[in-house]
């Protein structure tokens, strides 16, 4: 847990979407790879709408999905007081109005209780607590393995949604089963599109998500490559273009793979 | 459900993987497509083994892996006498040697219970029971949408593994989510192993294993692609070189792609 502030030091902002976008992160602390970035890409939220990402951090979610897509209603949950602070300032660096609530997932505060949402969004651990060696930084560890098991996010996410929304998580495929058996206690339409690291090599993460009042049956789309090639040559980018164009242009992450398939394999 | 036998000018016999099998079946009833045949071809099984198919049908895949692996100890269920028979009929033709008990799944006889097996498959029905116009053939229509759930399958296909043994299903997409949590209920290191008609699209079918005792991670395996090409051009087969090999020369089908990918996408 991170309650006192990052010094300024200990922190640096870069550059997401192609420059659109800058975000303050701690150096040391629990920083943003692309599965944010590309969890936002999937939202399929649409101005005047609401939505909510739990466990937040310091936003990087959030502001990528609001830079995309102007006059949401954004609203944040993160646990760490040190993350929330940063989670404000980068909102504000980037035009965006949204609200911060500092709070526990497990136990949530009226102030997000009164509210419903047509989009929750969330990056939870990839571990559970004691699952792993612990990080030496105690606010990069909660970052990267929480108490509240999966079905506590998918439950919380669930309770705020408003009728037909959706609820979108990013994680390690190795927990898809339980992903899927707590998004279909609560939602319906459940869908799945896998990451992979490369043509023909087993997806790392799963996106999946699932519609409140949803009565579709479960899809599962084909994987969507993030690099190309067979392997890894040199140093540097080799993403696809449909991952380049989420990273570097902010565009939208279509979901379901399209009839023809393209930019899947 | 058939219980009077199949007329002999009701069957024909069809040749399967390249012609070293040849399976009697119904004209007019349930027949084998390539489901059992990838299902049977992705079972793990070594000379000595145990194997158990429930629901087994004409036994198409239990046919099919007695073929490819000599030695193995053969047992199918099939509730439906008619289906038992040609079953048994089957087997003989084709010069294998195996037990067909005819029983409901949903009471095993004592004759089952006594045994395990290291392996178990099935293709139960894609449907449930009411969820589909049914099949003018009552004995299809049992094959297609069963009164068991797939818990019910699952259930009893783990009481009857050995230590260390495999359960492997074939079953539509839409369904793998009630399959993964049966499986994770019972079973672990689960795999799933999609397939789908062509590069880039959704896959259709799944093949899901479990293994009893088993503590690995669960592991998505990148989509078996059936079909070359991104759409159907033509009449006849268009079948990709790793399923062709699985139907035409009886190649097993591994379930874990290598780590280039070979054969996948």
């Amino acid at each position: 847990m991170r309650a006192e502030p990052f010094a300024e030091a200990d922190l640096d902002c870069c550059a997401f979407l192609g420059g659109r976008l800058r975000l303050w992160q701690p150096r040391h602390g629990y920083r943003a790879g692309i599965d944010p970035v590309l969890l936002a890409a999937s939202i399929p939220a649409r101005a005047g709408q609401r939505v909510l990402e739990l466990g937040c951090g310091a936003a990087p979610a959030l502001c990528c999905l609001g830079v995309r897509v102007p006059g949401l209603a954004l609203t944040g949950v993160e646990i760490q007081p040190a993350y929330a602070a940063l989670a404000r300032r980068n909102l504000a660096q980037n035009g965006l109005t949204g609200e911060v609530l500092e709070a526990d997932l497990a136990a949530p505060p009226a102030a997000l209780k009164a509210q419903s949402f047509d989009h929750v969004l969330a990056n939870p651990p990839y571990f559970e607590e004691g699952q792993r060696s612990a990080a030496p930084d105690a606010g990069r560890e909660l970052a990267l393995a929480g108490p509240l098991p999966l079905a506590g996010w998918v439950a919380l996410a669930a309770r705020r949604l408003a009728p037909r929304g959706t609820a979108t998580f990013v994680q390690r495929v190795e927990r898809l089963p339980e992903l899927l058996a707590a998004l279909g206690a609560h939602l319906g339409s459940l869908e799945v599109l896998p990451l992979a690291p490369r043509a023909g090599r087993a997806p790392r993460l799963v996106l999946a998500r699932g519609r409140k009042g949803g009565r579709a049956a479960f899809r599962l789309q084909p994987p969507l490559v993030l690099h190309e090639g067979a392997t890894h040559l040199e140093d540097g980018e080799s993403y696809t273009n449909v991952i380049q164009a989420a990273l570097r242009d902010g565009a939208p992450l279509a979901f379901a793979a399209d009839d023809r398939g393209k930019g899947r394999v």
